[in-house]
This record gives structure tokens, C-alpha cells and sequence, in this order.
């Protein structure tokens, strides 16, 4: 997917929601269990509720590696699925990164084998670990810079002699490896006020804001301090949606928090933002 | 395992080596392509092949990853044969690392249903990142931090206004989190005199060191910089071992690549050791 279509989609939606799959067997409401494969008749049920509503899915890898060859099954499964829709931006949150050859693998998984649109990546390892990622046209990275846990406090925010922080050099630095065509940045949404230092440094990219919801942040204070002219904005909300509701119900209440979350947003998506999306 | 069983393994070994499965499925003799399981049965060939000569095996995550479900079975089988040998270190080598609540689905998969004995983790994310792969006795994390790959440089070496680089930060810091019975280190031996810096804060720690043959780094000076009097290294060679021939005789070529390298470290390997392993 490219830049101005996911910007026209979010236009069309009125929405920058990005639903995460977070899928936990220990979480889902217990009647599926006995389906041949819950995750996946999980995961379908909450993608019918919500696809209205949201202009992205975000599928954590780790919940479905914690099932061994079963959550690869339905992981694969619940990617065809959200294929159907291709207003659908899909990103593979999986925190990858590693030397080339090896990355070179991680793209090979993610974009031919599992057909993901982006997949988030981690920048430790510098330049020759995240390059391979950018060898597929439309296909994206999302780079860790400023995360949403407390330990982004223990080396993200480390300064150097001039002041400079090492979620700046990220964002400075991975410039050189792509533009804001190919490449996206996570910023947690409980350091929204670090969103105007992040916004001069990347003021054209898209943001991936993960922790509004469960982990406190603000969907006003994000958009104040990360909004831009063409949106640049996906913010992505988990549990709240997923697990709004434990019995039966649970699609239906997951479908009214996207809604809820979704009306709230369109308040923010601009109709004089039209031009920007020629 | 624990610290002293792996230090009483390498002393009846005479070997620190950890042989590499980064088994790709371009890369392997074409008569295995008819088998069932190729990838399976490229690995129970070199497995049997090295077992005697290494007392590690690491699984680079993302050759299998790259298969989909199918790589997820020959993973799955590759580690319940090696857990046969209960003298052999079970590396996943994945560099993950996120918010709590997924890195506890990680832990999960490396430890509860693959079977592992260590996880690579990066450690981008901070304490609360890594902290749930602590929660298993006799499991390790092998955190990130001076790595081989050229892009090491972009980010690994930033200084702070007191000249502590980002990577010498992570090994102190980490210290807090757990100590040398459940934590180990990365460490390219593209770098290996580095290591005398390394060895500085972390004297007693375990170091996994990767590059050496196809990335170039040298044993001799690995020891000499690295090694510690419980030997406190493991040195990692994939390539090198595992595509040393691409006929029918490649676990042949692979035991006297193995053996090769066993024999060159049994040298480095002390009999006076031995009170160190009460």
C-alpha cells in the first residue's frame, strides 16, 4: 500500500485506528474453545465487527508463536482473511532486527510468505538490519523510536555530548535508509508531549502510536502534539477493543469501542486535508 | 541448565563451540528436497554429524519463519532431537523484545512450548522488555550488545557526555536485572578487542560471539581478549560448518569443519579449570 492510498482510506473512514490482534487463547471467550481453531474464529469474528471502523490491523506475533505450529496456522489464516479487504493496511508487529542475511529472511517471512504490509522493526542493530526490510516496493517499516513501556526510559532517552537523545538519532539517522514513503516510526502514546521534539525531526511521516487505551495514553494529546497535514497518524488500540467483552457478546463490543473510538477520531480527520491526497 | 553445567560440559568437550542452524531451504544439498522434511532432515544430519565437537546449537529463527507453517514443524522437531542430548545448549536465536505483556508470550514460546534454553533479546525496550524471559530457572536471556554487523556502528557506539557508550550502558544496566547464572551477552568477534573493554563490566558473565569464519572474526584473538577462567565464551559458527559442502557428503564436510574447530579450541581449554567447576 502506498502513502496517499492509506491516507485516502483514512479520508474515506474518517478513521486512523489500527485494531491489534493480540490474540491470547487464556482471553478469548471460552465458547470458542471448542471451534477447531479459536484464534482464528476469534480473530474473524472481531475483523467483521471492526473493519469499518479501523483502516488497519496490527497481529503481535508473539501470541501466536506462544501456540507453536497451531498459531502459525492461524496466523496465516487471519492475514488471507483481512487480505479480502484491501482498504486494510496490515502490519506485522514483530519487533524484528537483525544482520543482513538474517533480515533478509524476516522480509522473505513476512512479505512473500505471510503477505504483511509492514512489520515493525528494532533499530539496535543499525543500518545493514533494517535494509532488507526496504527491498519490496509499498511494503513498510516501522522503526521503534521513542516506545510506549517504562524501559524506553533506560537507553532510548540516553543523550549524547550535544544533548541529543538516541530516539532522535533513530529518527535522524533512518532517514538516510528511506523516505517517508517506505518507512514509519512507533512512538508510544504515553509520551505525547515528546510528539512536538519527534514531529520536528520527522514532520512528513506516519506514526504508529500503540499504548492509547490500556496503557494510559491519550487520544487528544496525540493528536495536539502528532498530527499533520496528511494525518500521519495510526493509532492502535488493543485490548480495549478486543477484550471489551469476555462472554458471547464479545464482537459486538468490540465492534462499539472501534465505533466509539472511530467517532471520536473523524472530529480530527479534515476535509480540507483533500487536496494533500492528490 | 546452569552456569556450571555448561562450563562441566565444555571442560569434557574441549569445545566452546556452538554450531549455527540458520538452515535455508535454497541452500541445502538437493537430495534432500525429495524427503518429507528437508529442513528436518538437513539438521538431524548435521546435528548428528557435530554433536561431539559442540555443546550449543542455535536456531536462528528467521530461516524458519521464512517457511510458514512448515518451518515452524521442522523447528519444532529440530529441537525436541537435540533435547536428546541433554549435554547440548539450546539457543533461539530470534532478538526479540517488547512491552511486557508480549515479551511474557515470547518467553512463553522459546521456553514453555519450543523447549529452549536461551533466548536472543535486543534491548532497545528496556528492563520491563526483557524481565519475562527471566522468570524461568535455568532459562537464559543472551541480550544484545556489541554485535558484528557493520550497523553496530550507528547506534551501539553513541557516547554520552561522560564517554559510556549505548552498548556498555546496556551491560551495566542489565546487571541489575539478573546475573551471570541467567544472563549472557552478544558480543560480534568482529570486535574482538572490544572485548577487553567488555571484560571490564562483565568479567564473570558467559559471551556468545558470532562472526567468526563467514563474518570474518578470528578465534585466536576471541580467546585472547574474551576468555574468562571458566571460560566464559561460547563462539558461534554457522555457515562455515553447515554449507561446507553442497553434495551428498555435507554432514561429513560439516564434522570436519566442526571437528576442526573443536580441536583448534581444546587448546585454549585448561585442565587447571577444573577447581573452577566445583
Amino acid at each position: 500500500m502506498t502513502k496517499r492510498e492509506l491516507f485516502l482510506y483514512i479520508l474515506r473512514k474518517e478513521s486512523f485506528l489500527c485494531v491489534g490482534l493480540d490474540t491470547d487463547i487464556k482471553k478469548i471467550p471460552s465458547h470458542l474453545l471448542k471451534e477447531e481453531d479459536p484464534i482464528f474464529a476469534f480473530n474473524k469474528a472481531i475483523i467483521e465487527a471492526t473493519k469499518d471502523y479501523c483502516v488497519a490491523y496490527k497481529i503481535n506475533l508473539a501470541f501466536y508463536e506462544s501456540l507453536g505450529v497451531k498459531g502459525q496456522i492461524a496466523l496465516e489464516k487471519t492475514v488471507a482473511y483481512i487480505r479480502k479487504y484491501p482498504d486494510q493496511f496490515i502490519i506485522a508487529d514483530a519487533k524484528r532486527g537483525d544482520i543482513g542475511n538474517t533480515s533478509e529472511m524476516y522480509a522473505r517471512a513476512f512479505f512473500e510468505s505471510a503477505g504483511f504490509d509492514a512489520v515493525t522493526v528494532a533499530p539496535y542493530m543499525g543500518e545493514d538490519s533494517v535494509k532488507p526490510f526496504l527491498g519490496y516496493p509499498e511494503k513498510w517499516v516501522i522503526l521503534l523510536a521513542l516506545t510506549s513501556n517504562k524501559g524506553s526510559q533506560d537507553f532510548q532517552l540516553m543523550a549524547d555530548e550535544q544533548g541529543e537523545r538516541l530516539f532522535e538519532k533513530v529518527l535522524k539517522k533512518s532517514q538516510e535508509w528511506a523516505t517517508d514513503e517506505q518507512m514509519m516510526y512507533v512512538v508510544g502514546a504515553t509520551q505525547a508531549k515528546m510528539l512536538e521534539d519527534i514531529r520536528k525531526i520527522v514532520p512528513n511521516h506516519f506514526l504508529l502510536i500503540p499504548g492509547v487505551g490500556a496503557q494510559g495514553g491519550s487520544l487528544e494529546e496525540v493528536v495536539r502534539y502528532g498530527m499533520n497535514n496528511q494525518c500521519g497518524l495510526l493509532v492502535s488500540s488493543s485490548r480495549q477493543i478486543i477484550y471489551a467483552d469476555p462472554t458471547e457478546r464479545f464482537a459486538e463490543a468490540a465492534r462499539q469501542e472501534a465505533r466509539k473510538l472511530q467517532e471520536e477520531m473523524s472530529k480530527y480527520v479534515h476535509i480540507e486535508w483533500m487536496p494533500n491526497a492528490k
